[in-house]
């Protein structure tokens, strides 16, 4: 039992009001899988270039990562700057470098092509339509996409929907895919263009999840001191698909706990720079965390009927 | 057992994408007694001018409600009016006419001021205070406040937080009442001025409880077709209150059932112009919400601790 991601791996310079880092290991592949991996074997499909640093690199080695599908490519990997506003609720690109991921043509070798379960990053949708296509019995696929695809590769994007079970994105791009103002409006619009299941991130609202049954939503873990936003969003990506594919069925009640892990696994990464703060987590904080949600969001209605005039 | 409330009431000329109403009833108070009734036995202190429509009087009319406490004076009755943008999400303010309301100072009448649970709906914190100081044992005050008293009368709405149990904001007030851009620090930074529990509204997504030692989110009950936001947060009091009031104990149970009515009385509001959603609720659509609430909260973490590697 294992899952695939297909995204981008790089070298992030971060500056947040916390603080600065330079060129550290980032990429939705790289939050995907360290998330993910407390879960369930993940395997990596990215491209790096020949300067890719031993130590990012080493942050990915693990028992249960397999990095045999991360191509080195002669030249350099890819860059990107980015720096947030006081509130952290935005950002501004000062620099991207795609470099060698420019060139990406993710090829699976054999033994990935027969995997059920995969994650395709925000990536081209074109890109994307590629990995699906080189899978022999595709089960449960995830999706995540972009403002840039939404608009530069709509048609190619919608084609993807099609193929896909789950679609993942955040409120600012449901609403640019759909048209949709009100949120569940929105996800509710993505299930007519082929995801059984639509999964809303929203940052420090948490997240929530529509299926044509179900509308389940999840808080995000309250984090006393946010350090650095880069990568919430593959995190979550990882902690939900990681724990869904685990518990092998697609119910409703294991829907609701991926869901769960996936705010719970997003809240580590937020509270360092790029992947430490997932990079160091353990076991029981992440059921720590889990419970913290449950303590969040449970109540008892019993004998309020009675309240009621 | 019953409850107070000191607020607005007015008409009110709102333009939203979904259309126009001209001159219908509104206010903070009108709003949270309508709402509140459904729990408690609500009294409104309030004033309105010479020209309140009979039409608008009569929207108040019900067995629990007592408008003993509506000063009737010669003059006009407070209006505004205001539309809303297209997410609905921000409006303008087009018109604001004080006229009675300008020279509101509540007067208790004798019964009035032993009651031990009023709700201090927005109004200047001055005036804040002047109800305080009538009541006889206050038990359980709730106070409302808006950014133009956090600016402009900072320091009397200091020193009213001193006397409240209670606080109840939205996000951006709280910001800017306690300069914390992390909403659960802004949270917890108003337990510091006084009140004991803060109660965060977070429009479409919801609300949260702060206390000393319960953090508790509740997401909006998703609503099909939004037609006027007007006067969901004092809907919000109204529903949290009102429980809260009615179960007589404040306890982490009552607190959280009492967020989730809050929400649940918000969501009629915003349904219809006005308070025309809200009127005409019945108690089965009110226990309907409150469940479908549960259903989109509710998870189980029931062996998930062995899906962590």
């Amino acid at each position: 039992m294992a899952i695939a991601v297909v995204g981008s791996l790089g070298l992030d310079t971060i500056q947040t009001p916390a603080g600065r880092a330079v060129e550290v290991l980032g990429g939705s592949a790289a939050y995907f899988a360290l998330a993910a991996r407390h879960f369930i074997p993940v395997s990596l499909v990215a491209v790096v270039g020949s300067d890719f640093p031993a130590e990012a690199r080493g942050a990915l080695e693990h028992p249960d990562l397999d990095l045999s599908g991360i191509e080195v490519r002669d030249g350099k990997t890819f860059r990107w700057e980015g720096v947030y506003s006081k509130d952290m609720n935005t950002r501004e690109t000062l620099r991207t470098e795609l470099n060698v991921f420019e060139e990406f043509r993710p090829r699976l070798h054999d033994r990935l092509r027969s995997f059920t379960d995969v994650f395709l990053a925000n990536i081209d949708p074109v890109l994307q339509r590629e990995v699906l296509d080189q899978l022999k019995h595709p089960r449960l696929v995830l999706c995540d996409t972009m403002n840039y695809w939404i608009h530069g590769k709509r048609k190619e994007l919608l084609e993807i929907l099609k193929r896909v079970r789950i679609l993942l994105i955040n409120e600012e791009e449901a609403r640019e895919l759909t048209g949709e103002s009100l949120m569940h409006k929105a996800a509710r619009a993505i299930l007519t263009l082929g995801p059984e299941i639509a999964v809303i991130k929203q940052g420090e609202h948490g997240a929530f999840l529509q299926s044509r049954d179900l509308y389940f939503t999840c808080p995000a873990v309250p984090i006393e001191s946010v350090i650095d936003p880069t990568g919430a969003g593959d995190t979550f990506a990882g902690g939900f698909f990681g724990a869904l594919a685990r518990m092998e069925r697609v119910t409703d009640r294991t829907l609701r706990a991926a869901v769960v892990y996936g705010c719970v696994m997003a809240s580590f990464t937020v509270e360092d720079f790029g992947v430490l703060g997932l990079a160091r987590v353990q076991r029981p904080e992440i059921l720590r965390r889990a419970d913290q949600v449950m303590e969040m969001t449970r109540f008892s209605l019993d004998n309020t009927a009675r309240l009621l005039r």
